[in-house]
């Protein structure tokens, strides 16, 4: 049950960005090729799944095994490294903690019980409609969404990608026209609902100027998905839709 | 009823800052010349007269309307803007709302009936002391004021302006004489006490080494003048004095 | 009785920092040599002792006097000033009051009775253990036992010195050895035990690039010192240990 890692703080700032806005405790499941994780937020609304490859880090020897992280403690711990800090983490099996080292600081940090932390599944699903763009346009169309509803369309069609917000009395809507797209392919219009605020949470920390995959389907979840850690790893949200009242 | 417009985002957002801490809700008037706007605070303490003229846009096409615009929504949407972005607005006179676009964003605003909203006269004054300075000078003299007291003096005499503020055990002053003003005309003292809350909201949305005019008379209400979009537009202040109690 | 004094900004600003964690009102001692402070926390856990020398004033004519400084007033106007803005310092015997001037701003504030101000002597304490090292180190070694306890240790031995905390499930740990340590000399171990909340506003005032000395004794205070001013002025803090409950 060994596990001795060293990674940019960055990159470990990044998993909790991802992963905190859902969730307050996660279990990594460490494996020999890498790190991954998946969970669902207590509502049932969203799944986080991420991936870091071994290739990402600057050293790494690992058994199968997993670990109860408490989010919020690793990240205060972060917080005191800079983004290339490399921090060492080591399994301490005796004592059932993670000894996380920067520098000459070292934080020995309890683990949680995973026993009884679930193990979602990734539905298989089918979502015809992919755009692939800049995260900033995405992001830029879910803020201005929140000015005037709670929840918000994504539509891909055969032309264009849409995001599209309507209140009582006003209307927001960001059209990207296919060929302002990096990749579009559909064979049809595909439109479902999702709340703004879960959107807004799963696109904060991808940085303005990375590339975001995104599928819709019909009253469907939507995926959203990028790469992270100069794409040695990957996240993947699936986000179920809100049912248009009508 | 036409009015289709482009603008640089950053003198939309001076229009919000100038406007929005006196009024939440303001009537342009658009003219063929440009786009003004006169508004009152509830508490009819000060008065903003704003104008941009047509050759501070980039496009500007316009028959004579009046708009009635909720100022916290079109400051919501130019948050989405950086300074040099381009904003496009359209007047959709079907739906009686303003088209607000920022690159492939849109929002359509519903706009505010202006039946009821007022037509402030702006009021001749006499006010002999005249004063021409940066307006970092005067801020910081408005910020230092705040410690001692919530009102205070803005003194011009032959010599000098000056900023005067007495609380229970404190003073503050800000003397700067003659030679140091940018320009400087009086025919002899003049003094009036205003209120430091409303002065210090006036000159905010003023960069701190830009040039603010300020008009002073005896007891009688101040002018404080100021061009923006690069001399394209020019806002001016009226504010009330406050009765000195004694 | 006279006091007239001119001096940067930022050493001024230095002073407020160091002082108002502990105290709102403080006794400023005036000497030929110099300015100089002394003030004990209401809680009568830490000790602040300040230096500023003649050296480090622009200019300075000074006979011996007491000032009673109001700690918020002071930091107030010192807001309105660059950090290379000469501030000039003045006694006005007649008012009681100092003048204080940031090029054509003057604040006169009212001093407040020393009268009743104590005098607090600084305790002779055999503190064995020394160490000098780059303020940024102990700081984060504070940071960090922060998430962890509301106490910690200072530890130094033959080989190191460590700050150590311990919660509950949590143990933080920073060890410098001899080595990376600027200066180090003890005849054994010491160790005592300290107020997280009392150390952390003790190091904020400390620009991380440079450089305290910590003293440390057996269940004894601890002295914390650096120098201000461009070496022309010194701090040292005094705090009482905090007693091992065991």
């Amino acid at each position: 049950m060994a596990f001795n890692a060293k990674i940019k703080a960055e990159i470990l700032k990044t998993l909790i960005d991802v992963t905190s806005p859902l969730v307050s405790e996660v279990k990594l499941n460490i494996k020999k090729e890498g790190v991954s994780l998946r969970a669902v937020d207590p509502a049932h609304v969203a799944l986080v799944d991420l991936h870091i490859g071994k290739e990402a880090f600057e050293e790494y020897r690992a058994d199968e095994t997993e670990l109860g992280i408490d989010i919020d403690k690793l990240s205060g711990i972060l917080k005191l490294s800079s983004s290339n800090d490399i921090v060492s983490l080591e399994y301490d099996e005796k004592d059932n903690r993670l000894i996380v080292k920067i520098g000459n600081l070292t934080r020995k940090m309890a683990l949680i019980d995973t026993t009884g932390m679930p193990d979602p599944k990734m539905p298989t699903l089918d979502l015809p409609g992919k755009v692939v763009l800049k995260a900033s346009e995405i992001t830029k169309g879910i803020k201005a969404s929140e000015a005037v509803s709670d929840h918000l369309a994504l539509i891909v069609t055969e032309d264009s990608f849409e995001v599209f917000a309507e209140g009582d009395t006003d209307i927001v809507n960001l059209k990207i026209s296919k060929d302002d797209l990096i990749e579009h392919s559909t064979d049809g219009k595909y439109k479902s609902l999702f709340s703004i605020d879960y959107l807004s949470n799963m696109v904060k920390p991808v940085k303005s100027d990375e590339v975001v995959t995104i599928n819709v389907g019909n009253d469907n979840p939507t995926r959203l998905e990028f790469d992270i850690a100069d794409s040695k790893g990957h996240v993947t949200y699936l986000l179920a839709p809100r049912i248009e009242a009508e």
